[in-house]
């Protein structure tokens, strides 16, 4: 069929069997302001009501001021029922339990720390707590088993189209990574900003193409909360030692060459592994290839110091990080390429060790790092699962107690991270190898000493004593998801 | 329903009426390469076969040698019927014309420039070829009304995992800004470079989570025509009047202040008008807020010079614009951002000015960048639409005739962006403002001579004569559609 179009031609309509579409008419553009003055009005503009998927990220830490207020304009609205799906949850969102109790919210899949997380565990939630890790909640989103209905996502520096970033202005936090995919596949997104900047503002993490609404707020945080000013490292002999023996673990492993690639991270122990990693390099003359993952000012340190020749850069732990990204541009990495699952690459998968935390450890090499051993509910997963899955050698580090509570036990509360994929338990009292890796035991030899998981097992029973099975409800609290989208645990509540 | 998972653990596969899958083991993931040997391998990796849909961008030029080489593969492979997706096709790509007669490629949806569009046009395809604006092509793509099966991407640099950037090595060419959606959409992901480097390439524009496959060959191009050594700003006073004509037009709009974002682009007067712009800026002592589009070494040097506060950057067209941007690493910007009409907000919405040129206009200010005024189809469209629809002041340069050709005539032979969006036509016989712009011509005043463009187009008459209709078939060789789908007009075979 011939049409004649607005711009008068006459165009076919079907061509071989598919359809054409006349053009209807062409309009000009207008530079038009997303700039909206409220949280409740950019809500609105959005379509926000019962039911819907509302995310956030992390970033601003303990000091953020987002979450609060985006959740207190949803409870003026009116609107009940609310999923969060942010990156996690700290102390400062306690507020969130109230809008538990009110019905604002109604479902949590997230990360959560503290006080939300020790409320849930006593007061399961119609739907059971879904945690992910870093790769799992990208994969998760970028599949639609995650869809979400609103991104809601603070910047220390916005444009009035959109355009933002995390790393300039008086709140700079560092890479907004984990939005990305927030982002990306949101029906809507509002940017939530203290600092409207001229057009175009530059470092563009998030770009106006995605954007529905900006809205400025008189602070997104706390600036003494959002960022660390220093992590400091411990000064703790035991926590030295580990950090220790993951270094003398890696050497003996022969991974100590000019082409390793590794990850340390945050925690404590990992903190106190770097000035011994450095040392370790100089001492052998070695120039390490690329460190991955989260940034600290003693990474960056390193890096300066030439003991690495690349550096990927997510997330930053400190305001040296912060400081170090906000002069050297974004090149890499967002937290999809770090560790989406549904991908065909992660970084992570090149890794040759990690150093990761636990909170329980057992025979099976399975680690937790979400529940206390009273069952509580009281961290997220983070990037522990992806990482694990992709170093050659994955380390998780820990005292095999702390107090009366053994750490290295029969079964851990909650699966976290299965023993599949974990290759040794640096403790303090020794160091176990997962059974499994006869290669990595044939590469070691006899070069370090080594202890197997039960003699670390009896050893912590025999300071404390066999942990008695806690008695649950059927009640779940909360599942732990394995980053292909599988579960790996269910929590339960327990009996009080 | 309870069941027991690979960890061991008893989990719940059904709660509130959603399903759950239970842990079946976790592997550790081995960093293995993506390292091919040949355009074969990779392509019967990615499962190439008849019908499908192989997508190219062009940044290249003239000097691509990868098209070429990707079909002459499958040919090998004796595959049929493929569609090709390219962004544009040069002289270079003459060979298309083998593989169209051998029935290799039958299907094209991109630009076409020189003989492969000489060849179609006397020698319709099965189904006529489709032309998209960039941010046209990019939101087909993102609608998946333009699958992509199996996207092949030229870069200067890659490692074994398929990160890689157009910056760096021997064959660098600036930005791969046009891949983008093929990488975020297709299927498959080819990588194909002259450069592999230790891992990780830095600047990675493409990254490794969509890279199937990285294929080294000998040269990606020849490196003398992949990127201009510089373009040089022609000395045809004809040409310079235009351009000087552009600049007085925008000081008589009133644009020329410190909130000017302005488009000049690459051709012959857009060119012509850099010195002017930046001489004008410099009388009025103006600093331009921003420029966009593609880059050259007059507009980076007008950056240095300081007549512009930011620099919005996606292809570079010459060798000091490449040289720049290897050195001012990424912070912005794709040609989603820029032009992707399927967004929320496009870098282009924003431009005051912008200047563009034709091969013919008519009297309802359509313009024709496609088709030579005998009906072959010998040009793409480029940004063209994206940008007359996005600035406020989209000027159209050319002159009134060329040789016996009048170039402003009662009707365009093809419409490649409709008048509906047009504003000024600025030609060497004076300037004709589309009298939809009352606002614009209230704005000029008195301030300078305009002229209709009836006017014009008898001016062109008188000097060449009025051009007879052309003779068509009823076969159809190409369409152009318009950025948001629809189909601005049809192309037909002249009758020979």
């Amino acid at each position: 069929m011939k049409v004649q179009n607005a711009a008068g031609r006459t165009i076919q309509t079907e061509i071989n069997g598919e359809s054409y579409k006349p053009y209807g008419g062409g309009i000009k553009y207008q530079p038009t302001s997303k700039l909206v003055d409220s949280l409740q009005k950019a809500l609105k503009t959005c379509g926000v009501k019962d039911g819907m998927t509302l995310s956030f990220h992390h970033q601003l830490r303990n000091g953020d001021f987002v979450i609060n207020q985006t959740l207190d304009a949803c409870r003026e609205l009116g609107v009940k029922n609310l999923r969060l799906a942010q990156t996690a949850l700290f102390s400062v969102h306690e507020p969130v339990i109230e809008h538990i109790k009110e019905g604002t919210v109604t479902r949590i899949e997230g990360s959560i720390n503290g006080p939300v997380g020790d409320y849930v565990s006593k007061n399961p939630l119609q739907h059971p707590v879904i945690l992910r890790s870093h790769g799992g909640r990208w994969s998760a989103i970028r599949r639609d088993e995650l869809h979400i209905d609103i991104a809601v996502i603070a910047v220390s520096q916005a444009d009035m189209r959109g355009n933002a970033t995390g790393m300039l202005g008086k709140s700079a936090f560092g890479k907004i990574c984990y939005s990305q995919p927030d982002m990306m596949h949101a029906d809507h997104v509002i940017i939530v900003t203290d600092t409207v900047v001229e057009y175009p503002c530059i470092y563009q993490e998030i770009h106006e193409g995605y954007v529905d609404c900006v809205v400025q707020v008189d602070r997104i945080g706390d600036p003494d909360k959002i960022v660390t000013g220093s992590l400091k490292i411990t000064d703790d002999p035991m926590k030295k030692g580990i950090a220790k023996s993951c270094v003398d673990l890696m050497d003996a492993a022969g991974l100590l060459t000019n082409d390793l690639i590794f990850q340390l991270g945050a925690g404590g122990i990992s903190l106190a592994a770097v000035p011994y990693l450095q040392q370790r390099l100089e001492e052998k003359n070695v120039v390490a290839r690329v460190q991955t993952g989260g940034l600290t000012s003693y990474i960056v340190d390193m890096y300066k110091a030439g003991r690495m020749k690349y550096m990927y850069h997510s997330q930053c732990f400190d305001t040296g990080a912060v400081e170090f990204v906000s002069h050297n541009p974004p090149t890499f990495q967002d937290i999809g390429h770090y560790a989406d699952a549904s991908s065909k690459g992660r970084t992570v998968d090149m890794l040759d060790a990690a150093i990761l935390g636990a909170t329980e450890v057992d025979v099976d090499f399975n680690v937790n790092v979400n529940t206390h051993s009273d069952g509580r509910l009281l961290h997220g997963i983070g990037g522990h699962q992806d990482v694990a899955a992709g170093a050659n050698l994955t380390m998780i580090t820990c005292p095999i107690y702390r107090k009366k509570n053994p750490i290295v036990r029969d079964h851990v509360t909650t699966i976290t991270t299965p023993g599949d994929i974990v290759d040794a338990i640096v403790t303090d009292h020794g160091i176990a190898i997962n059974p499994k890796r006869k290669d990595l035991l044939k590469a070691i030899g006899s070069s370090i000493d080594l202890i197997s998981i039960e003699e670390l097992r009896d050893m912590a029973y025999a300071e404390t004593s066999t942990p008695e099975p806690l008695e649950l409800t059927d009640t779940l609290v909360g599942m732990t998801k394995y980053f292909d989208g599988t579960v790996l645990d269910n929590i339960y509540q327990v009996k009080s």
